[in-house]
């Protein structure tokens, strides 16, 4: 017989308190700046989805003319254990060497976040190699929890203390982004081997077999994936997290996504706005949004990930996304492409002139608004 | 017996000889893009259709470093002779109220535009009104063809003479911004009745009925709605365009559309990308795609209206849209909110470094490209 995982938020207080801080959005707001929507130049509800972005950002910062920059994309990186059973097509190493590039500001998310107008923070909260440490291409944050989670066929990916550390990291991001004044965040991924702990947590939220939501990760196939699919179904089988949410993060999940979740509850707590990303931190999301359900007032599917998980988590949170590329890379790069959109609909609402001021002539009929789903 | 309507490229010499200009990319350029996407420090084909997006720049430009910039987005505008059949929630005059907004800046575009660091060329090319032309904040081309176009459920909506001056209008469009150095251009539509020419032509394109390729344009309805589709099918019986790509331009057609036809085959003859825009923009593109196949070779469907005939127009172009955000606005508001994926491919190409360079271990064995479908 297995000892029960589950947790209470009481183990972790910091958590818990934050938790406490994230109150659903004032849905007058919303109705304030869908109000304003209607009287700019241009036919009731034409701009669509970039609408419903623009009333959001208003019910979150209790606007109608609301802010979207400074915008933060804050990479978590940590390795993980159960890459000793072969689950992924880089080495480990690859975990700390892209940390180096991070920092030089080679890689995709520099330049993705770069175009977007972000800046970039890289967070070590589970690096089990050396870093480079040299460039000064973005911010770097040094909060190494331990050097990489545990093999998590063979037990718990992290003890409780452990996992209280990551959120903690997490949650002093968010605190930090608060008092740089940060509006629009999102949070990426930097662990060879976190698909496979990103595959165990969705199987485990949503109910479903390893073999549904287990895929390609960086480009494996064949027996790899075969060996991938047996490696999350031996996982669950070890640790038995049922459906607890913190049971399930810290026994197949990994410490950069624990930190995401602090980083989440954090940023919702300071009233910024999410740019959600893929598979990986979409897996932080369920974890936030079942501890946290208002926590989802302030988050945006930013993109879809093409890694087939990715999909069904974004069913479970009932949200579509803004995006839809294809893209399966991570480090916070499809919410990097998403974050324009934030800004386009945020200078609709500051910028644009209404048809009174503008002296153009409206429509006769005023159409009652359409319902805008998410 | 209605007499034939069809046109011969003869009859438009300027387009004819543009036409001749337009070659196919060389796909050589995309195979030496991918082959260095494929060395920049990401899973190889990990950035989807910004790879895609990417490879497509460097076959237009030759280069494996595209540049994004300068971008513009034109907005031609032209009022609708059918308008007089109640077709529209908006009178006509907003057509010339909402160019002088253009020019003041207070309108979508202006706002997006700015948003993705493109500047804004206002064309009068048939409207009826008088404009307010003290704005400053777009560029104004003032090259009117006639004060809109006659009705087309008496007869075709142009004359042969009216139609070529309108494409040597688009021409001349293109030419300038070739000039200017442009690399991404984009066309936008300003005219009270437009979608109402867009859905006779594409019915008359697709050969599908009225009813499917007809929709509410800037907000209509029931009673509304069905006398549109009358309208469409009128217009059609009146005009027996067939099949002929010009003769359908020229009699249910518009000089907007028109205008939008000749600066996309110039600007495919100079060699820019061009982002395609919605339900207005796109039944253009069906006749440039048809008069000058190679066009599509510069062509990018930027976004997915929610007018229902853009869906259709899509997939008789075999494209799938960048976004997809239930946008429905014109003016070239679609393509300006997909031209920050440009600046962004471009990034990844231009400032990306490689496994080698970076010191990052690459993968084992290294997968084929898989096939990325448009």
């Amino acid at each position: 017989v297995v000892e029960s995982v589950a947790m209470t938020l009481s183990a972790v207080p910091r958590l818990h308190e934050a938790i406490g801080r994230v109150r659903p959005v004032d849905v007058t707001w919303r109705d304030r700046a869908e109000a304003r929507l209607d009287e700019l130049t241009k036919p009731p509800h034409s701009l669509g989805r970039l609408e419903w972005i623009a009333a959001r950002l208003c019910a979150i910062q209790e606007t109608v003319t609301p802010r979207v920059a400074p915008r933060r994309i804050v990479v978590f990186a940590a390795d993980h254990g159960v890459t000793e059973e072969g689950v992924s097509a880089y080495p480990s190493a690859v975990t700390a060497q892209m940390v180096g590039n991070f920092l030089r500001g080679g890689a995709a998310i520099n330049v993705l976040a770069r175009a977007a107008a972000a800046d970039v923070c890289v967070v070590d909260v589970g690096v089990a190699g050396d870093i480079d440490a040299s460039g000064q291409a973005a911010a770097f944050v040094s909060r190494r929890v331990r050097p990489g989670t545990r093999n998590m066929t063979k037990g718990p990916a992290m003890s409780e203390d452990e996992l209280a550390s990551a959120l903690r990291v997490g949650l002093d991001i968010a605190d930090g982004a608060a008092r740089d004044g940060v509006a629009v965040i999102a949070c990426g991924d930097m662990g060879i081997g976190n698909t496979t702990a990103s595959s165990a947590m969705t199987a485990a939220f949503l109910g479903v077999a390893a073999a549904q939501v287990t895929g390609p990760g960086t480009g494996i196939d064949g027996e790899m994936l075969a060996r991938k699919i047996d490696v999350v179904r031996r996982a669950l089988a070890t640790n038995q997290p049922g459906h607890d949410p913190l049971a399930i993060l810290r026994t197949v999940g990994g410490l950069e996504i624990a930190a995401i979740v602090g980083a989440y509850v954090g940023a919702a707590a300071h009233r910024m706005a999410i740019v959600g990303d893929g598979f990986i931190a979409t897996s932080a999301a369920l974890v936030a949004a079942s501890i946290c359900p208002p926590f989802l007032d302030c988050w945006f599917a930013g993109h879809r990930s093409s890694e087939p998980g990715h999909t069904l988590q974004l069913g479970f949170l009932r949200r579509r996304p803004l995006l839809d590329l294809e893209m399966r890379l991570g480090e916070g790069t499809g919410a990097a492409l998403a974050m324009p959109l934030f800004a386009a609909a945020a200078a609709v609402m500051n910028e644009m002139t209404t048809f009174d001021s503008a002296g153009v002539a409206g429509r006769t009929e005023n159409p009652g608004r359409m319902a805008i789903l998410p």
